[in-house]
């Protein structure tokens, strides 16, 4: 099979689509320029920067773009043909002692008022710049009018990332698609004694057949929970634990492919002898669950704060007699599984700021949450839905009846 | 095939044992503790933690290491299962809401003097600290007697990270190994015609039939030089140029088994009808870069700063007649091929006091370097040495002849 050795024509496009989308937003936030600065990305990589270049990058290296169109990537000599090749960035400056020169000198023709940079409290996919670069680039700034004029890139970077072109919503389905098909598999697969690893090892193997990367760490993808027993959450799928009769079996996962995530969840009843359907119990939890993520795709439309978006789903849920679950109602999907930008979650300290940022359109959200059903396991669902002019549209196919096993 | 969904057995005692090697280092280096504060590690990864955890973490997280040899991992509930398994923290500690409440608690009962924490402008292995993740630490650590006593843990992580473990030098033999079976096939393979994509594409298809990742970017991974059009450096190799005759053959590679890297250049001489051996300008230039390898090598032991090693082999290399190559002699390699800490160059801004650090004992480094032979193409070599007592050993078998083709 012949192997790629340069990113795609179809990567090459889109990451020049994605910068020119860049300029347009840093116009409508009134945002003079963006300045990315990176070094040895293989190692310690900006998440943005998958975004904008599509390869990585040796020496310290500056990517601009400006409200006005300009975008220019300064390099080190060796990557300078390479970045060239992508044609994303219009003028490539490679350079071979020192950054700091040719940097001074092209702000300096640029004149911003303000540069954002990578930083970010709130938001990890907009906060690539570490301590030490930073340090780095006040020292290169250092005596120029330039020094000042630092502000957080986070409201370009999410709106970026945030809003999928239309080639980034194909991705995605696909990479829908693929997961669906693996569900499938082991919709047909899955037999009362199959351990959760076993399970993972089956998913793991579909993928792998396909050539699709998994969406994220593979000891957690699939999650796997077979019944109460289960560690379930970001747990280690058990090489004991196996589906049983009476309990629900739930996974988590999603694929990557074509650099786009997947990221789904599905819950079975495990039918015992003599059952074909699922007892009042599950069924009951079943229908809290669908009912509250119906309820949180209700509220999901541009312009409302995600922690409202939260709290639909999550009142929802409290009010038929479950408790509320220890996680947000949904994050935003796209290159990673956890794309960054608005966090449908509640207002706790661990999501900073995210729960306030408003929804739009464009953004792709998953809708996830679930209950453990008291001797019968974990039970949740999650979708995926894109938002749109005034509302949202699913992107995968709602599970929206409980699946039997058995 | 079985697949892993967990860190191997010998992964977590490698984690276990680097936390514990920590602990001495920080002894020696006289620094209460040491701070390791990541989050959504999938996307945003501080490149120590492969080193002491081998897993991701999702949650605003805490590793700390103190000097007594206290080893504590503060992260998301869903988190702690999994990260009690690896062994190596003795302390876990599992958090809901917010981890700046256990996190103070935590840095109260251990009363350091001095927290090091992951920045660094220098060592980008060091430097693993977002400016967001900064800001945050500032504000849990605000109002407390920690928060003025924060410092850089880049010595203790250039130390952890230099000082190989003999389980790692194993490692590192094995993807040498690895590497060496992919020259010899290409050895055998390679023929006049032959273009440097198909070159690559060889390599890429023997390091996937034996499960071997690839020791950095796939585009460049092998570089492949086929003559004096090449675009060599960090290009991509050429679909149209090929091997011919009378012109220098020259690959740059490296695989990741067992996640360790390789990194190693080879150099052949393409005969021309009637040719038995490589014409003087080419073994003129082979000589040149192999003694000025081995001038690197002699100058090579514990205590030696970095760029005295660049110095003995740049100067050898320009007394014999040929220009200064642009880039350093060497550098670290390790679960990167770059793998930080000291870089055996010069003195030049980008490589920052990297050239100023002092050897050790156990690091590993490449010695590399090569001349463009006019009208033939660009001759180098790579050979990767393990620092010992009082020099350095070589780990990579020496190529010590011209290779010929054709």
């Amino acid at each position: 099979m012949p192997i790629a050795t340069s990113p795609s024509n179809s990567a090459r496009a889109l990451a020049a689509a994605k910068v020119e989308q860049a300029a347009g937003i840093l116009n409508e936030l009134g945002i003079d320029a963006w300045l990315t600065f990176v070094r040895e990305t293989t190692e310690s990589g900006d998440p943005v920067l998958p975004i904008i270049l599509g390869q990585s990058l040796t020496w310290q290296s500056a990517l601009v773009v400006t409200a006005k169109g300009d975008t220019v990537a300064i390099v080190g000599t060796h990557d300078a043909d390479a970045v060239r090749s992508t044609g994303a960035w219009h003028e490539v400056v490679g350079y071979v002692q020192g950054i700091g020169e040719p940097l001074r000198e092209l702000l300096d023709r640029l004149a911003p008022r303000h540069i954002a940079i990578n930083e970010s409290t709130d938001d990890v996919k907009a906060d690539g710049l570490t301590v030490g670069m930073y340090k780095l680039l006040l020292e290169h700034l250092s005596g120029t009018s330039h020094a000042g004029t630092l502000v957080s890139a986070a409201n370009v970077i999410r709106a970026l990332r945030g809003r999928k072109l239309p080639a980034e919503i194909e991705r995605l389905r696909t990479a829908i698609a693929g997961a669906d098909t693996i569900f499938d598999r082991i919709d047909r697969e899955a037999t009362p004694g199959l351990t959760e690893a076993a399970v993972a090892g089956l998913m793991h193997g579909h993928a792998r057949d396909q050539g699709w990367e998994l969406a994220w760490d593979r000891a957690g993808c699939p999650i796997v929970t077979t019944g109460p027993d289960s560690m379930g959450g970001h747990g280690v799928p058990s090489t004991t634990l196996a589906i049983r009769p009476g309990n629900v079996f739930h996974l988590d996962f999603g694929v990557r492919i074509d650099d786009y995530c997947s990221d789904l969840q599905r819950s079975w009843y495990v039918c015992q002898s003599g059952e074909s359907r699922a007892p009042d119990d599950v069924q009951r939890a079943f229908d809290a669950v669908l009912a509250s993520i119906d309820a949180a795709a209700a509220a999901l439309r541009p312009g409302v704060e995600c922690r409202a978006v939260d709290a639909a789903a999550r009142s929802t849920l409290v009010s038929r007699g479950y408790p509320e679950y220890t996680h947000a109602t949904g994050h935003e999907v796209g290159r990673a599984a956890h794309d960054g930008g608005g966090v449908l979650g509640p207002t706790w300290e661990r999501y900073g700021k995210t729960p306030f940022l408003r929804v739009e359109s464009g953004n792709v959200f998953t809708l996830e949450l679930g209950v453990d059903v008291p001797g019968r396991g974990y039970l949740g669902l999650e979708e995926m839905v894109v938002v749109t002019d005034n509302g949202c549209a699913p992107l995968s196919t709602p599970q929206r009846a409980i699946k039997l096993l058995g």
